[in-house]
């Protein structure tokens, strides 16, 4: 029996394991400090197919394939997946759905998506409802451009605070067998929609930081733990000055993550790469970062806890335009070899 | 402990109960067929707000609230929310929930959501995560209007087999406790993206029907149970037109649900409303059917047994325009007076 910590927090005594996991990024990701990590680095952001959006939803369909391929299972062992994108009605995710014969629950979550998917498959494997789920998702620079903010061919100015949407997408499969010690998923804190009044669109960095905060106090409040409890604390896409703000935010509520906290977004580019600004963004942010250098690093033994705050801006095109704020979510998964 | 019947179907031995639920509908759906049901009817459907986004966004967060308070609960009360709408980044579930304080899951299933929703609130009630969860969705012509066709503005001509998207928001509150007899979800058969290549976005109805009848197809060879075990069977929005050839796609299958099949796009509007074409469609018009008509029926004894499938297509506009055809998905909940 799984046992509730709090009003926002969950222990699973089942402690659902990450028997496999798939990582594919675009070229620019792939010449990044992680790129050893990365499964399959694309040579050419399209993956040969005559749009972004089909680019994008064949590389969440490939990161499934592998993914399943890895365990050495078959489609028909998969109970469910878990899974959403950035696009307009999940465009990417729904089109690769359809080449899979896997019983579905499409998710929007913008870049929280990562740590909801698999906190709904972790609740799912605890109650004995699936054997093996899959969870995860993708994104793409240029589908994630021209939907929110402007068609790619106008080579518009980037400010500071703007951030780059990760081309990629990861995949992991929870399950309970298997006698190998492997990365287990043993809390989750799910987080509430935040919105400290923040309008500025290219700044959504900042934007999701309360709910960061507000999903980590909860976490270390609800579960006793201390913040050096973790190897690594790592937010979905804060950006380099997000993550400035988190700590110091934090710090006022007697919650110091200085010494171990990363931000997948400022981590994930070469910095010597044009345009980046702030880092990096995207669902496929904290995907790619959790499923190959976390995941590989915790295989290898280099840290054992992690805790994985994948951080969504929940605004859409029509709402900014409409003069509306920047609302934001992030659910926390923590991850240990145990 | 719950059992899994087959690939796509769980049977919950806890039996997580319809608590309360609240429907609110706007002029047109309120002049229908089972009005004196419905808990709500709005005189205005901008509902004094000054965008169709926002007017829709106040429907779902009234739902919820008067789903709690119905049930005599605090926020502080329930575990978790499942919901999610048509509109891009589900801009009206968001803006809701950051109105209350209650912890997020946020879904996109195009107009299955009321039972993706349902299947997600069920299984984490199941699986003894959770006292109390809520579950639901919206819809507003005038959104989803000007986000997938045309600007109101143009007054552009519909075909027959065009459908009216519902304005309306329903939630439910699902927990365990309550000695009442009250509607229980004894089982659900969660569905799986199937495209049979239609293109026509102005028959969306007929675009679900290979979805609808799969995941039907499902429940019944899972169950064991034969088509008149259920006093109704409903799909969410397939419309006149599709509703026919769901019907005859079945019997091939050895399926008869011509005596108790309803379909609640077919059946919302009053038939001398002007342009419901195929009749109504959106998230809002299975799930203001269930709070509404169907859970009060099941209360007062009516009837005792019904299939509630909403019935998603997951096309989006940029998909339609690259050409592709339209994906869609069911997922099938019983509810049943135990």
């Amino acid at each position: 029996m799984s046992i509730r910590l709090g009003r926002h927090t969950i222990e699973f005594s089942s402690k659902p394991k990450i028997l496999a996991t798939h990582s594919i990024v675009g070229p620019k990701e792939g010449r990044g400090k992680y790129k050893e990590y990365y499964d399959d680095i694309l040579k050419d952001d399209t993956n040969g197919k005559n749009s972004y959006e089909k680019a994008e939803s064949s590389l969440i369909l490939r990161a499934i394939e592998k993914t399943i391929a890895k365990a050495k299972l078959l489609e028909s062992d998969i109970d469910y997946i878990f899974a959403g994108d950035l696009l307009n009605q999940l465009t990417s995710t729904n089109f690769a759905m359809r080449e899979v014969d896997i019983p579905f629950f499409g998710l929007y979550g913008a870049c929280s998506t990562m740590s909801e998917s698999i906190s709904l498959a972790a609740m799912i494997m605890d109650g004995n409802h699936a054997q093996y789920v899959l969870a995860g998702t993708s994104s793409h620079f240029s589908s994630a451009e021209r939907q929110f903010r402007f068609p790619l061919e106008y080579g518009s100015q980037r400010v500071l605070t703007s951030q780059w949407t990760v081309t990629g997408s990861g995949i992991i499969l929870l399950g309970k067998n298997g006698d190998k010690k492997l990365p287990s998923i043993t809390q989750i804190t799910t987080g509430k929609v935040k919105d400290y009044e923040i309008k500025d669109a290219n700044n959504m960095g900042i934007a999701m930081v309360p709910a960061a905060a507000n999903t980590i106090l909860n976490h270390f409040l609800e579960t006793g733990k201390k913040a050096d409890y973790y190897d690594y604390i790592l937010t979905g896409d804060l950006g380099k000055y997000g993550k400035e703000v988190l700590i110091e935010l934090l710090k006022e509520d007697g919650i110091d993550i200085s010494k171990n906290y990363i931000d997948c977004g400022d981590e994930i580019f070469n910095e010597c790469e044009e345009n980046i600004c702030a880092g990096g963004s995207g669902c496929g942010c904290s995907a790619v970062v959790l499923t190959g250098y976390i995941y590989k690093s915790l295989l290898k033994g280099d840290f054992k806890k992690i805790l994985l705050v994948s951080t969504g801006a929940l605004l859409s095109t029509t709402s900014s335009l409409q003069g509306e704020t920047i609302p934001g979510i992030a659910h926390a998964v923590a991850i240990e070899m145990i």
